[in-house]
């Protein structure tokens, strides 16, 4: 059995999500001695790597940053940028760790602050965050008041990344679970959920709704971030293969037609908060991925079309209450 | 344990259903000494004072029918229309039992009649009915030469009215099982399969067609019928609440939609053999019912409409290959 | 999915064990899928490699024997016997096949003898045998009359060796499962139940009777065979490690701590009808056993004790009713 | 889901039975949420009312014992006593709880006394206790030293009883589960397990016997006491129906019979350290049971005897290493 999540049973053992005990061990024991990714050892034995640093500063409010009081020295650095360059691509961020920026893929930050404002106030709330990447926005929704945070995220790569950042900030309210949504019971705890970027990845999307309304207490409060397209309330996108170069992509419906599958399965009190376009200033290649990214997956001769010639990404922030 | 299903599972241990073994016995056993409908008992008990009748002459070609050379005495009719009442409401048919005409809300000869010139000759096939109802179509199937014909539904009412016709006809390669996709290993085993009528039902209209395509043999055929809406490949209806006073409706596609989805699934050669929009001397109140009909689903000033101001229904048959 | 037992659920199915389809076929996929002996698949061939011999005469009343009109030529016998070497060692027999005699370590027969004359009359019987090795009984059991016969052995050798018994015998009524004990739901549908040198391998010998009972009709007959040793009805042998070379050797009891046992677990009416101890000319090496058989078992320098100095296996025969 | 058992899941999630959390919460739950005795709200509505009073002083040494500064008033007194009356029978003890002696039907010292000398030094040792009645043993083991002590028994009403001693001494290094053996995993992890007075009522003893093995550490430390009765190494008594009135008694060997089957399960180093015959200073009717006690389970002409005519009582402690 893993000794990684007894410190998260000791917590919930003692808080509002002790019910979970009921599961959550025996699943994360069958993920610890299944099919880890082949390369899952040599993640964790990079973190192990990892230099002690006193966490003497951590800024959750207006970034994610840790800092000592005495600087790590360039020789450390170094190695440690090595290191965490082996959990290549970042996709989510960025990350402060000691004077290393980990210059991620997306500006995740663009997004917190697009989101932020319309949120109710996150202080001494239980908060989910369902597709939570390498967890960036966990740290930010601690940094807002938080509680306690869990995200959950089944891809292996994205948890080694996050042992990495708690291993130098070292914060035991804030967690990430390597599980999908289809791992949880209805645990009707939660005072806020978080599900950014996952929606159209679901074969099933009211059942993924429901999923999600069935971790939050009642009357909590849901943030729905995922890919729209314009048009009336009866417009659904289901590209019949990739879109923006993505397998895996199901139903992509319109701000309408989202709102009126929200009120399908009983959220109240739905609002659509924002709508974006990613740019390519949110959105790039940088030292810390290796592969394509966004101008990659968008046509060359037009920015507001997939390579596919469906519409380009368009974002909508919805809040609703269950 | 419930006898009721061993003459089935005699069959298919020796037919190419065998595997099905692993399975459903132990479904059906459950579903028998669980929670049972609180008439079944009744219903059983009606089918079991049903008169015993020679079988001399079974028509499934044109109609569902079956006469004696000796015809049912006057007496014994009265009899038998009393035990099949207590059955009501009838909802898909008509059946032709020994001279009584068992006239249901649906003329579910007009449905066969639109896509029996479309589909592949039945003979000495193994067909799937999803959904089936009370087996009108099953007989109908069988009559077009099928060799084993399976149908699901897990209306328990209907099942008991399945019961009484095959108590009249007795043919055992004709089967009705009280269950529902979701209970369906992944069978490939059958040659066609029909679906009609469900689609919109289903909270994951793609997990159903997957499930549907998990049940025939590669190159199998798939006939669905289901309800849609005019409009373009990205045009979706999901009604908030009721449509057409039905609760429990997910989703209404275009056809162009639909073709999509099957398409994204994996389903080839996919052809819209009919689109037919219902009309009040299919689907009307006889007195083999004593519900609501069509009538009263549509709006009373304009027949195009529901009463929930939705277009009316509209139904599309498809035909495609796994 | 295997399709070899196909016909024994065909055949339960349209009689009194329909229920037992609610495991079986389970069961005996996971088995076949499971971890098959690595020779196995070897055995198999050797069985298909069998001839076609056509059954004219079974004998099963006082030996088990098939022949047909016209005698199988040398070459072919010599093939035959080739082939039916490869599923060496022959524990229990003697089967005559086509001219061939198998001459197994075992004179089974001489049991049967001892055991035929107290049991009650087997005609139109359901038997189950439990720990059947081979299946010579089994064939005996058919040729007393019983309707329809049932062994379980869980060594997948003796499975082979029924196969190729059967081959030649070709008896739907006869049948052999690969599945030990706590396989079996409580069935409560035989006869008659035998179970013959199997006790003193179960670590529960409590349960282990509880079992058989469990098996049987109300008022059904258990047949008894087991291992027993001198003493009143407190005594009882637990080798602390092998016993005539046997591993696995848990409870030999006294007769009369055998028959309180019975009692103890609720059977009635019983009653010791044999007590005997093997001889070199029941057990012994033959042709068709490669490894040590009693004579190696016993201390050379008195027959009366087994190698360990325990003493030498002294056989019971219980009859008792459920 | 109750929340009785947190404080037990955050501890273990901290120490060396973490592993116990991937099937105890949900064995816990299934219990509390499954068929509790009609009396234990009853129970627990009188542990309720039980009045708060300060441990100054607990003394586990040589007796249960625990005492405030501030004596307890005698009205309060009189009340605490009528809510531990309602918990009777009260058999394994005495208790000293602020001034009120519960004298149960046992004195559980004389045995504690009998084994103390003979077994390892407890001191920070995991201690399991199979079968540990009102849990009397568990506060003397951690008056010995152990460092945290678990003891299972699934009578509910022994659980109550213990939940009322420890809302007294509030202790959360002794622990009491309702659970069987059978409901334990390996867990490998006690430096000691104690098992008295429940061999006998084991229908399967060498699978109780590799059960408690299963507990141990490699090397830990078995105490087992149980029923036995004269007899060489062959001698083992399975009483057909009652024995001392008690029903469900299995298998009483011998000494030597069981130092037998200590070794076959691969117990290591076994000593007899004591034989002692129950007296009737060790077990009578106190105030605090209402049931009949020893001197009616025995022959009133001979207390050598039980009442059935079997030899009475004698009772053996054996240590040995896993």
């Amino acid at each position: 059995m893993t000794d990684i999540f007894n410190p998260f049973y000791a917590q919930i053992a003692q808080n509002r999500l002790s019910h979970w005990l009921e599961s959550l061990p025996k699943q994360l024991n069958d993920w610890h001695s299944g099919n880890l990714h082949g390369e899952y050892k040599q993640w964790m034995k990079n973190i192990e790597l990892l230099p002690q640093m006193k966490a003497d500063r951590v800024n959750l409010k207006d970034k994610v940053q840790v800092t000592s009081f005495e600087p790590m020295p360039q020789g450390l650095q170094k190695k440690t940028i090595h290191h965490l360059m082996q959990l290549k691509p970042w996709r989510k961020g960025p990350y402060h760790l000691h004077g290393i920026h980990v210059d991620t893929e997306w500006r995740s930050d663009f997004k917190w602050e697009r989101l932020a404002p319309h949120i109710s106030d996150l202080s001494d709330r239980y908060v989910l965050d369902v597709g939570c990447g390498s967890g960036y926005h966990l740290w930010r929704m601690r940094g807002a008041g938080a509680k306690f945070v869990v995200g959950i995220d089944p891809t292996q790569l994205f948890f080694a990344q996050f042992m990495a950042v708690q291993h130098f900030i070292q914060d035991p309210a804030v967690n990430l679970l390597p599980l999908g949504i289809d791992d949880l019971p209805p645990l009707r705890s939660f005072d806020t959920v978080f599900s950014m970027g996952v929606l159209y990845h679901r074969k099933s999307p009211m059942d993924f709704l429901q999923q999600l309304k069935a971790q939050l207490t009642k009357g909590g409060e849901l943030i729905l971030e995922t890919l729209i397209i314009d048009g009336d309330e009866n417009t659904v996108l289901v590209p019949e293969d990739r879109y923006a170069k993505m397998r895996n992509v199901w139903f992509i419906p319109s701000a309408k037609a989202l709102e009126g599958w929200l009120k399908k399965v009983g959220f109240t009190n739905i609002r659509l908060v924002n709508i974006d376009q990613t740019t390519l200033e949110e959105q790039r290649k940088t030292d810390w991925i290796d592969t394509e990214s966004l101008e990659d997956f968008l046509d060359p001769n037009d920015p507001n079309k997939t390579i596919e010639g469906y519409p380009a990404p368009l974002r909508a922030i919805f809040i609703a209450n269950a």
